[in-house]
């Protein structure tokens, strides 16, 4: 019998993110097998009593609470897994890390540089390991491409083109829901779904965002007699700080585009070219193959081999999996790094990374307001 | 709180196919909640027992044995989960179906019609649930395409091609393993993969296939010194019983085909292609559509929305889901049916279903040998 | 100044075939630059005088004439071009063969083998250049598979998958033409499209049909008051006198394939695919491909570079060229073998070809009637 | 017989643009029947004598010369055409339009917008038809997205993302070709390659460019030991006067793309998304399409039946054409226009839309210097 560890975890949000944290902590124990820990679900928190109690009961909790001051409070809480709404980010992770607890916490870290600076800074001083949820630095498709840059397959980098689309809102009827609001959302298309799209960017070049020029539109300016206040879109031509150039894009009124985080990266000796909505391939040309020019094109590969990241865990090759499986992955790179006392980055997303990103989305922002290219400058 | 009951399970077999069962087991009870049963994993049975008892350990099973008698007897066992070789399939199933438990048993069925035929009779006649577990049925897209078909929307079907292609066995070093021995699987390419297509050729057409004319073709005769008596790949002609004809073939030999099951569907007022490593998605042609011939085309549907089959239990459009989810549709099929004793048929597939998938297996090595056309004539 | 001499072509027919070669014609002298002979457009022929000479004025034929009688006894005609329909495929290019013109006939080259073989002998023992118009060959993407194979870049050849599906008679409404009448067309599907590929086959593998397993069938059996004595469709599996075995295709009843001749071919060393609908593409599969088997692959190649067959007489490369130019490169194909005495095999097809085509047909529909699979065998 | 005139016509230029316009010179009298008028091939001119001679006999000019002005004067020219370098596009136009001629022009219309501007008020005012031969406007797949965008298929228009990626001059050695020199081509991909996104936006949206906010890129700032002083790649964030938001970039640098010019357009009832390497295909989304949108998705729209743009002069559905057919289009749309003195707007470029394209040119040159946004003004 293998033995094995339990890890305390303490959840707060039940929704959509909720979830796919709850199935992570559920399937990661036998499918990415022996696992670091084995979580035990402790207690979730929500506002609304009864969801929150049906979320416990089906996910598994061992309770509920419906203030997330109890989860930072109980002592059988040893990671404080943030799966709620934006507004909710920044305080609790402090709160849990400051009371000794390792954090996860969704995507965007605060809702502006500021806030999530703070949330970095404070995490980070508690000396508890930190991780901002960029999923999909785990699609095994976009590992290997990581891969493949640091390795140096692809040359030098000339071009990376990053867009995330959806269609959720273009019926001018869609209700007026929290995403939409700046005060609880901290902005639109951009940290919801560009936070996406400008982590990836980072985190595949190993470059920082240098520069950006850009612009927002927000398309309906009124839903159920609220303003929205927050983008639909947005556009940016960047600079990063190695020399490469390129755009940045989100947009949620992009018909036909379910889920379309895309990316294409153009370097000196290959290009690569990822769609999420495809997630188990990646384009992948490189130049200088055998047997010879004759044959080169864009390679369609089925990231699915043993061999491929993350692949070990699962199934004979060309047996696709799901886009809940990145937080499998995630959640088992976060409990090796607390069982092994080893660093998140540069895989995992950091609260410095999440922290980064948001100077991004500032500095966007900014650039819409003034017309003006501007730098992007990050704090220690 | 809702009221859960929950069922005991006694699985076979704890390879791949167990593998996949049990992570559909243990994902089911929260995915499609509520769930119509819990289900509680009793035993595993596997003959190397330190293998089957890291399994039990590793999917949360109350215990193990080695011998599957055990499991039949067990009075805790309500449903007997025959995931083991294909050698294995009948003696067990209809053992634990004499018992009075329900029986879900991988494909084929049988190693023969004789065989699969015997099975289906005695674990019919002991008025158990029973399921041959043609899984790709469960697949979202293929579950829309069935529906499609049977409500008339590509109206009468001119054809059927289907194929499934992989590529493992193309080096002449790899080892002589059970599933290129005869006597372990029955036959090679045309019972492991053919199977498939068969059944799902069945299942979407809603018709059976009338007559075969095919060949076999085993490409590396002998492995490891040992004689290899199956077929590598198998090519048919068909015709089906409502005058549909087509194409079916299987082959371990097509590299770069790593999980390739495709099939294309002509009817009177459209086509649909589906090919498995792209699950999420089936191609659709209608003629007729608005706003006008000018735009007819293949559409790419992403079948991801709330309104397709199963993805009720999932996640927003486009956050795709993977191969394996097909087993917890199918499994959540099977304990529905027996929650409300209701049937498997049509959706699911049943003995009798695997019974004449074998009939056809069958014939089409008659034909091989003969170099007839034949007749595929199904018994009650 | 080049020195150009000219070669004076008479043509029989001047619907789609006679538009195709007329094209291909007034192209290759300065596309395929210096070409081998300037053609020089001396008369065409045609039942209908005045859309004969409608399309002499057209396509700048010197005269028209309405009896193919004259084409052959005129003395300026040195190649004989038969654009014709099939029932006037064998007699006229036999006579113009016996007159000492050389002569391209447009596939099936007769309506049966009977017919095939004799139109090959008789104009074989004319001592003149003779091609049967099979401009498949000729597309790029095709003559660069044939060469990947040739070179034994695929290793030994397992499967070749080739089927030709289009839609235009779907609709039951649709006119009795002369397509769907035995006598005119000898065959439907089969010697319309399934000579495409069958003759592709025999091209690209080097290996002769050995045995075909088959069944034909007609959808709709009276249009306009009138029987359909033709295929629709049929459906064939293949051996190949190398071992490959296979499946071979075509149909009429496919809606949403407008003109999808594809074929996939899986060797122990690669695959590759081809679909008409996408002529300047080919897939390929290679094991063993540098930077190892993480990044393995169907590359999309675009078959479009300076060193592709064909190429050195386009455009840089991305810059697509269409259907029609097959034709050029086919006819320059002949002009060259006329100007240099060279054979016309193994790229271009022969009337022995064509006889071989008709042969497996031949088969196709004798195994169709019998139920047997039959051996095809080949006269000299 | 048909009556047809003839135009005679004055070439300069015999390299890649001149073959591409003396194809379609040499095509379109009979694929176009009957044609507005038969191009008569007057003269070529070039400064290269032995090219240029080589350049008449093979396309079959009746004449050449070397001296550019021996066209304006020659009385049997009634119709110019440029497709000299880019530092010879506005001269010798300005002097054929004064001297009476018809002309057209390769694109970009002069190195700059002051330099178009100067051309178009000349040429205009000599009162000739004018054409700026932005050859992608008559691409069949472009023509019908520009009319579904205008009979309001797509509903208004949200967003356009086009870029132009090509690969030649990665690699250092590349030589110093005139393309990189600004005194000769204007400026490098921008002119070169993001002319025809710009153009092509313009001309589907039926929207000036506002504004842009762009940054440019030399990667390889020597060759051959000469500076390379155009852009080798520029990204820009552009808003247009509809309301509609974007980017719009091009590149020299993009391994694998050999000619990607492709663009997506989201409206509010519907996506459009093309690429010239499949330039027969346009990907189309539009909601609300029966039966019901369960089976929404982007079609693969073949545009080739009969009653696509320019299909009535082709081949059966699914013959696909080329890249050069474009010019074949375009120069009969320009023929049809000096035929029936029409227009050659809204579907022909003229001069002013060069001079328009230009603007927006400079307009991303200003504002990758001064990093500001730039708003763009146009001149009468």
């Amino acid at each position: 019998m293998a033995e094995l560890d339990e890890i305390g975890v303490g959840m707060l949000g039940y929704a959509f993110m909720g979830k796919a944290h709850s199935n992570a902590y559920k399937t990661l124990p036998y499918m990415a097998w022996p696992p670091p820990y084995v979580p035990k679900l402790v207690a979730i928190a929500g506002r609304n009593e009864e969801a929150v109690s049906e979320a416990a009961q089906r996910y598994g909790f061992e309770g509920y609470v419906t203030d997330w001051q109890a989860l930072v409070e109980d002592e059988r809480v040893q990671l404080f897994d943030n799966s709620g709404p934006n507004n909710l980010h920044t305080e609790p992770s402090i709160a849990a890390a400051e009371a000794g607890k390792h954090v996860i916490c969704e995507k965007p870290l605060g809702r502006n540089a500021e806030e999530s600076h703070d949330a970095w800074k404070r995490v980070d001083a508690a000396g508890v390991k930190h991780m901002c949820a960029f999923n999909y630095r785990f699609v095994p498709a976009v590992r290997l491409a990581r891969e493949m840059i640091a390795a140096g397959e692809l040359g030098d980098i000339f071009h990376f083109r990053g867009r995330y689309l959806q269609e959720w809102i273009v019926d001018a009827d869609f209700p007026m829901v929290w995403r939409l609001s700046k005060d609880e959302a901290g902005s639109g298309a951009l940290g919801d779904l560009g936070a996406h799209v400008i982590d990836l960017s980072r985190y595949l070049l190993g470059q920082e965002v240098e520069s950006v020029s850009g612009l927002t539109r927000t398309f309906i300016e009124e839903r159920e007699g609220e303003k929205v206040d927050v983008d639909d879109a947005f556009e940016a031509a960047v600079r990063f700080s190695g020399g490469a150039v390129g755009t940045l894009e989100a947009s949620r009124f992009c018909l036909g585009r379910k889920n379309a985080l895309s990316f294409e990266i153009n370097g000196s000796k290959g290009s690569l070219v990822f769609d999420l909505e495809r997630l188990n391939e990646l384009q992948v040309h490189l130049t200088g193959t055998s047997p010879g020019e004759q044959t080169q094109g864009f390679r369609n590969v089925l990231v699915s081999e043993a061999d491929h990241p993350f692949w070990e865990w699962w199934w004979p090759h060309g047996h696709m999996i799901g886009w809940e499986h990145s937080f499998v992955h995630e959640i088992h790179h976060l409990l090796s790094a607390i069982r092994e006392d080893s660093d998140i980055a540069p895989h995992g997303a950091t609260f410095e990374d999440g922290y980064r990103c948001a100077e991004v989305c500032d500095a966007i922002l900014r650039s819409a307001e003034s017309g003006a290219r501007e730098e992007v400058s990050y704090r220690d």
